[in-house]
């Protein structure tokens, strides 16, 4: 048997746009769907601009395996797994991304308390629910070392912040969900580009924080 | 009927091109072509990189709808519209591009009045009627909550500025248009270019509003 | 008769090449290349990512037309055309690359004097005669209202610098030349990545001007 | 005999992807490959992303050249075989990665002593034996006017440094290993990726060195 042909053809693709992106670069990072009932998501370790279909494991929305890559290529899932699986769980996402972007490290690092905050950015829109006006607050966990026991303070972040769409993880990188994979995407550009805008405001001394406080930007 | 197959194809093929060069993601931006009295746009809030012909829509120059994606596509007309119409209405536009370049948003941060500066710049030449010598003004308008709320600013900005090509959003991004899409595409590769320069002299503590404040350049 | 397939071929690969290394853009920047006596170039103000082989001119040493594309595509030479011939003329070149590279412009505006220099980088050794120690010298003519007003101080800077393969035009960019098309693009490839390099450490507040000088590098 | 057809096919193709990567511009930098005892690995001073197969050098362990392009093509072996070799000698690697990377050239120049140092990043993960609370080292060795002239002190760098799989030359680059060519590229990866981190923290004010000194993240 060897169903979800279609989600498992877009993580191979997907994989590989997020690699020109610099998402997923040193086998690091990927994307997970869930399609009736279903979850996919690429094995652990290996080179995400080189997935082949028949790489991708298929998982029951309580993380057992159903389908997995023939034994002679000696894949293994995720650490990622039981992450992927708080965002189905606890937000009801339908896929769920997991990138290294460096400005996502980056943006890890510059937040003064455990929290990304930034406002009137239009590409805050990108987020549901989100008007230009508000504040999107992204929370920041610490890394562990193990990819696995980031799960306890990732689903405390993600009860606590009720409307984000993404955790970041200090020195790691960023978990970023939607309802389906083209939400999930959307979210994830649109966080990246709001933590690099952030970043580039930095190095020009002007602040992103909020419209008031520009030094800069003295429109009247 | 089905008709601007060529119009259709150079969206999708430019929106695939503009997504590389970071002006459309998150689904953002967009291009729209005027091709014999026909309005072409792709719809609201589709990834730009996967765009299909047939989810382009057709409008005259009123704006009303004249060929639009099937039904169960469930797309929706670009909030861009009105924006875009206002180029073709008010400027003889052929095309206009709205890019939410990385380097827009910042230009729009930095400049100290309501307008981008710049001269002696080569790739100023590229914009129609203007020289090296020049100094090219780029209007700059306030953001809103709503993209359709723009478009009493953005005219304003049009009939002040008459010889310029683009409006700068405030950030949000740059709307830039041409007489036909080569031109509107060349201008928006000129200002993108300009803007990016413009932030990088900045880093590097250069001057790039004139030739003879620059402090780094004491060629005699 | 339509000769120099290959040469023609290879301009057009060349500079979709180009345009994707930021080198082209908004129509700015070309490359020609000469074979068995004949000059081949692209047209002025066209997309560089989407020549065709029948855009290209073809022009005897002298500069006069031998090919041009069909009159109903209104296509003009290159307004680079006199000073490419510059290069084939007084330097032997058996290629000319015009980059409009943001690292060149801004590399012409950090130096101090009227010439970019830099030493100990190892991709000096890509530039024909030069070794890692030596100190590579690139002469940085002023910019003109017209192309074509660049040739008298083209020509004397090609004169002077008798082991430069680069002139670079202030707020402008570069001219790069080599024995062939190779070593043309292989020389481009190791300015621009000195330009860049150069850009960089200044941003960092590390000198490259040389070895002896450099803040943060203390090493014993 | 043409032997090692996948091992050859697989350098063409990697090269490529590193000249996107910005690691082999300018005819620098390459990878070799060693498979069933054999050596493969691109000739000097050609352009990396136009390689062809019949292009490949293929050397026993001792670097005796076994297989050679057509003599008519006048291709010379790489001055990097010696340094190529160390690797395969001396750390039991099964592929070498030689970058050019701005990245590198920056990382060996922003160091204060002669090795670059980074700790509590999720990518150093992805160095085989390294954990998120360890230091990754990277020993600095100093450039040298001829390639082959780094031999002696590579050898010195990798038997003083027993857990590195990098070497950066100052200046100039990084060499890369792995015990096969996907160890070797998720290594270069990382390495790049933290070389560019670092460099980045370092332009934002942020101390990448160690987690209890960063300015500014003073998470409680």
């Amino acid at each position: 048997m060897n169903s979800g042909g279609e989600a498992k053809s877009l993580i191979v693709d997907l994989c590989r746009q997020f690699y020109t992106l610099g998402w997923v670069s040193g086998t690091g990072g990927g994307i997970s769907i869930k399609e009736n009932g279903k979850v996919y998501m690429a094995p652990s370790g290996v080179q995400k601009e080189r997935l082949h279909i028949e790489d991708i494991f298929v998982l029951d929305e309580q993380g057992r395996i159903l389908e997995m890559p023939q034994a002679e290529k000696k894949l293994k899932l995720s650490a990622c797994a039981p992450l992927f699986l708080k965002a189905y769980e606890l937000r009801g996402a339908g896929a769920v991304i997991h990138s290294h972007s460096i400005y996502a490290v980056l943006a890890s690092l510059i937040s003064e308390q455990e929290e990304f905050r930034i406002s009137h950015m239009e590409m805050i829109k990108g987020i549901r629910g989100m008007g230009y006006h508000d504040t999107l607050v992204v929370p920041i966990i610490k890394n562990t070392a193990y990819e696995g026991d980031l799960t306890t303070s990732l689903e405390q972040a993600m009860l606590k912040y009720k409307s984000t769409f993404a955790v970041l993880v200090e020195r790691h990188g960023v978990y970023v969900w939607g309802k389906d994979w083209k939400e999930a995407k959307t979210h994830a550009e649109c966080y990246d580009y709001l933590f690099q805008a952030s970043i580039e405001l930095r190095k020009l001394g002007v602040s992103s924080n909020s419209f008031t406080c520009c030094i800069a930007n003295n429109h009247t």
